[in-house]
Parts: structure tokens; C-alpha cells; sequence
């Protein structure tokens, strides 16, 4: 399918639902909008592997880079898009996080050839994956100078308000062991499955921290999110991996935070499998605090993970700005409304062609 | 490898071992007991699928049914085999369970043209997984005139001594519930991983029965033998399913079983996915006290499974006797003495080729 960027973003943000990439299937995705962004003259496309970023070369003072991710969590009963057009709502896997966001980003790009700020679009796979196979991070580790901004917006959800900063993540494997045997004799043997009981009994009762980080109130979590063991239905399981994902508030270091974890499950061995750190809000950086103005002065506290914090390590001050409340993302009901899509265009487009206001970041 | 059934039932149980023979992937080993079994001139061969059976046609008073599986379970690190000469121990996969009865059973049909009791040999698949792939079980079912006997002989590892009896065997699927959500926001989900923490805690507390049957103790069982549940590395699960398999003793059905296991998980979702039922001692029945007699009067309860019960569903006597510690069937470090394959070798030749008692089954 060829895509019309120059289409509402509405109708694009359904093209782009329809076009399946859950993570490591993104390439038919990547390609169809490398073609689509190719087709503007007035940018300046390359694509490493399926992340492609598209500029514009007017000299303007200052860039921003503009960036979403193309990948999706698996489908879960709910693809194709089904638009509500009564409600206003756009159902569908990927409708919030993020294609809702990727079609406000992609309209821009078509449609604003002459902006009063520089512009880098980045659309990324591998995000909601391990950040090994983070298409950003890839590209902010081999070639740092096409991220090379005065501040960077990222697309994620945010209900159209801009959030700050971002929680840390941390994976762990909790394993028990115990000692194979035959099921009919298990007395002979240790059933490390049953050992991992009170690993789920400490998860059962975790009370996550709420610290308050310039104004804004951020919420752990301490959740296993896969658990596997067993050998054959007739023998007593030697070992058990409890996959255990820790979300922490940016006032803690991921050293800090895995020291946490160590520590919450003493007793078990814990292996640490990945890791990326949180970001501070930011708020008090001169071009955010220019943006947020601009889109009306509110601003929340960013619960997930997001690439922002890939920005923060760059050196460059970014936020969240997009349409879709989060609250949505990953569930089978995911939707977003069509107004926060309308909206968030809208809002870019006028700051994006405003007179830029009198010096650098003001 | 082409087999040498009239080599000592040692090397021959070396020679088992060494084709690699996991459920499921039994072709080679069928293939070269199969052709082995035809180059005997005094038996008659037929093959269904993975299971081989060979009798001999002396229109004998009796008939004996000799049996014995070819599969086992997931390698472990204990392949090839290694022979302890000074130890007289021979380890690895299958050696208990049950390569070593197998080879005294080949030995016996290749040496044995003219035993005092016509003889039916049973090779078959499938007998570590799940029923349905059962070689013997299909048999009884499609062809139940080819397991025709007085008296059944399994080779299932017994110590050396006659096992009666059987515990019987059914697995369930524990299946806990929660509703997705990003794992960045857990506290809009519901975790299912978590919610499985009281099924294991549940296990781990378990008791079990020991039943006193014609004077032999059973010892019951209920083990978590596989776990899983899980999405992706960011997302709370929404289903979480522990296998358990439950042993229990022959003075329960398996409806009696089932129900027992239904109440010891109230409140969860239990869904049976396989069951066998037990076998009574059956002491008490002619021809099984005969031979338990010829081979000195003892007799253990089985604590594990058997295709003894099989046998007792087609009306034929039947016990567990052949080489191998049970508690070592499906261990790491499993093994064989030598000196039991030949004790069971022995008494088994004695038992077939002396003079017949006076009336049948006596």
C-alpha cells in the first residue's frame, strides 16, 4: 500500500495501524514510509536498517527532531482498525502507541516544506522490545550528529499534554533451582517450581514508591511479566525463571534501582538482563520550557519508558507530546481519540510556523 | 548400527543407550530393533508405527507377554553411556528406564526358540509423554489380539524384585486470569504470574497420602511439572497456566482423583488434559503369584505409572519386574547396576525353560 502523507492524520493514522509491525516486524512498515517520505522534495531522507530519518537543510537557528517508534506489542485481537466515527474514536492495535503520533509526525513532514525551525523526523523500530534492539538507540550510538538538535519531541502518548521526564527500566530473571526427579517419586527430588511460589508471594505484596520530582508525582512497578519451568510432564522441574520488569522514578539510578530489586529478592539469584536509565523532567531547560508554553504551560509526569531518556543522555532536552492516553497502550481495547490527533497536529503546526520568538531556546 | 541380540544383555543395554531415543524421535532405534528382531528365524515380527511386536508360535498352554518402552525422556548431559567396570554401574539416559529391562527382553526373544511358555515381545513408543502417544495404548486399542496372554511381564526398572500394582497418573492445567496493561502503569492490570503465587503456595504445602493396599504402602504425589505465562518484557500478563500432574493411589479412581484435585484448588480454573488410571497388586490372582513364587516370593508396590495397568484393563495378570533403581529413572545421574540386567536375565530363562507346573497358571 502506498501511503498519502498529505492525507488527513487521521486517515493515515489507520493506514499505519493496518500495516501489522509487531517488534521485529517492522520492515514492511519501514518501507512503505521510507517510499512515502521519499516522495517529498524537500527532504533529506536516509534509513539504517528499518529507521529511517528525513531533514530539512533550510539553515534555519535551531532543529528540533520530531520521533516515533513503528513497532507495536503483539496483536491481541485487535487489528484491523475499527474507526467509531459517533464516539470519535479510533480503535485498533498501535492506534495509541504510537501510530496516532507517527501520522502527526509523517503529515508535518509532507506538508510544512518550509518550517521556521529546522526539522529532523525519526521513525525507529525495536522499541518495545529489549533496548538492544532499540532502532534509536542504535542510531544515537553509530551516528549521534543525525540527532543533533536544540530540543527533541517524542510522540508517545500523553493524552495531547506535554510529560516530563520518564521512568527508568530494569529487567531481572529470579531463578529457582531444585533437583530433577521422576513424578511418581517426587519425594526424591526438589520441585523448583514450587520453590517460586514465594518469589510470586513478594511480587503479591510490593508497595511501590510515589516520589515527587519537580511537582510532578511518579509510580513504580514491580511486575514479572513471563515465568517459565518444566522439563516433561513426568518430571520434577530442576529450575524456574521468574522474568521480573522494574519500572523505577528517575531520582534513581539504575545502580540504585538493581540494587533495590537484589535486594527485595535476597535469597534467590538474581541476573540482570536489561537496563535503561530514567530522565529527569527537565522542566527547568530553557527549550522546554519555550515548547511548553507555546502548547499552553501543563505538564505531567511520563510513567513509561521512553526514548526521551535516550535524548537526555545526548544532551539534548526532550519531552512527550502526543496523542493517545497511555493508560490504553498494550491493552486489547487500545484506541485513541481522533480529536488528540487532530489536536496535537494542530498545535505542532502553529508552533512550527509561528515568527520564531527573539533568541536561541527563548 | 545394526544390534546383536545374542551379545550379553550388557552390551546390549550399551547399544540401546547409545541410540538416542527421546519420545517422540523413536524411528532409529525402532528401525534397528525391528530389523534385529527379524533375522531371528523362530519369531514372528509385525510393526505399527513405532511399536514392534515378535512371537513366538510353539502352541504352547501358555502365553507370556514380555514388554518394555524404547522411549525417554530429554537428554540431560548423560549420553553416550560410560561403563564403571570396578563399580560394576553402567550410566546414562535410559539405562534404568528402561533400556537395561529392553535388552534382557531382546536377549531373551533372540536366545529363547523354544521356551516352555509361547512368548509375545512388546517394543513401543511413546510411553514418557502423554498417553495418547502411548505405542502399547494404541495397540490394546487397535489390535487388542496381539497382547492376548495369561500373565503380562513389563521390564520397567523394579530393583530386580516383582512390583505389583500401579499408581495412577492424571495432569490438569491450573489457569490463573488478569487483564493486560503496560508494565510501565501495572496498577491498571491485573498480574496473572502473581495471582499464581497461592497455586504453588498451595503445592509447597501439600501432603501427601500413603495408602496401605494388600499389604503394600503407596506413596501419592502432586508436583507443578511445567509453568508459563508471560507476553512480552512490558506488558502485566493476563494468563499464567502451571501443569500439575498428581500421582495417586490404586484405591482411587481416576474420577476420585480428579475430584480430590478440583477441591485442593478451589477457586481456580482446572482443566484436565490427561489421565491413566492405577492397577490393584492383583496378588492374589494365579498366574501372578506363580511366577512371584518362581522368583522368591517378594513384591514392592509401584509407585510409578506403568502400562501394568494396561494389562489390567485387558483382563491379563500383570507386574513390573526388570533391572534399575526407580529412583533414579529420570535423573541426571541415572544408571543401571550390571549385576541386576544379569539377575533379571537369569531368573527370566530359569522361569522359561523349566519343566511347567501341573494345571494352567499354577
Amino acid at each position: 500500500m502506498e501511503l498519502d502523507l498529505a492525507a488527513d492524520p487521521v486517515t493515515l493514522t489507520r493506514h499505519l495501524v493496518d500495516i501489522e509491525s509487531v517488534s521485529h516486524h517492522e520492515g514492511p512498515i519501514a518501507d512503505a514510509v521510507e517510499a512515502a517520505l521519499r516522495r517529498c522534495g524537500h527532504l533529506e531522507v536516509v534509513r539504517r536498517g528499518h529507521t529511517i530519518v528525513a531533514r530539512t537543510r533550510l539553515g534555519r537557528p535551531e532543529r528540533v527532531v520530531i520521533a516515533g517508534h513503528l513497532d507495536t506489542v503483539p496483536v491481541n485481537g485487535n487489528l484491523p482498525s475499527r474507526l467509531d466515527e459517533e464516539a470519535g474514536i479510533l480503535h485498533g492495535l498501535g492506534t495509541c502507541d504510537m501510530k496516532g503520533g507517527d501520522a502527526v509526525l509523517l503529515h508535518l513532514a509532507a506538508t510544512l516544506p518550509e518550517p521556521n525551525r529546522d526539522l529532523t523526523f525519526v521513525l525507529y523500530d525495536g522499541e518495545e522490545v529489549a533496548s538492544v534492539h532499540n532502532g534509536l538507540r542504535k542510531l544515537a550510538e553509530s551516528e549521534p550528529d543525525l540527532l543533533a538538535a536544540d530540543f527533541a519531541i517524542l510522540m508517545e502518548p500523553s493524552d495531547g499534554v506535554v510529560e516530563a521526564g520518564c521512568q527508568g527500566t530494569l529487567r531481572v530473571e529470579v531463578r529457582t533451582r531444585g533437583e530433577r526427579a521422576h513424578s511418581a517419586r517426587s519425594w526424591r527430588g526438589v520441585n523448583a517450581i514450587h520453590a517460586a511460589g514465594e518469589v510470586l508471594a513478594r511480587l503479591a505484596a510490593y508497595e511501590p514508591r510515589q516520589p515527587v520530582i519537580d511537582g510532578l508525582r511518579y509510580h513504580e512497578g514491580l511486575n514479572a511479566v513471563r515465568i517459565r519451568g518444566g522439563v516433561a510432564g513426568n518430571v520434577v522441574p530442576d529450575e524456574c525463571v521468574v522474568e521480573v520488569n522494574h519500572r523505577f522514578a528517575p531520582d534513581r539510578s539504575e545502580a540504585e534501582a538493581l540494587a533495590f530489586v537484589r535486594d527485595f529478592f535476597d535469597g534467590f539469584e538474581v541476573e540482570l538482563t536489561d537496563t535503561a536509565p530514567g530522565a529527569m523532567p527537565g522542566l527547568d531547560r530553557p527549550a522546554a520550557r519555550a515548547f511548553l508554553a507555546a502548547v499552553g504551560g501543563v505538564a505531567n509526569p511520563k510513567f513509561g519508558w521512553t526514548d526521551v531518556a535516550r535524548f537526555t543522555v545526548l544532551g539534548v532536552p526532550a519531552v512527550n507530546f502526543g496523542p493517545g492516553d497511555p493508560l490504553f497502550a498494550h491493552k486489547a481495547d487500545e484506541h485513541v481519540p481522533i480529536a488528540q490527533i487532530r489536536h496535537c497536529e494542530q498545535v505542532l503546526r502553529s508552533w512550527l510556523t509561528a515568527p520564531l520568538p527573539e533568541g536561541p531556546g527563548a
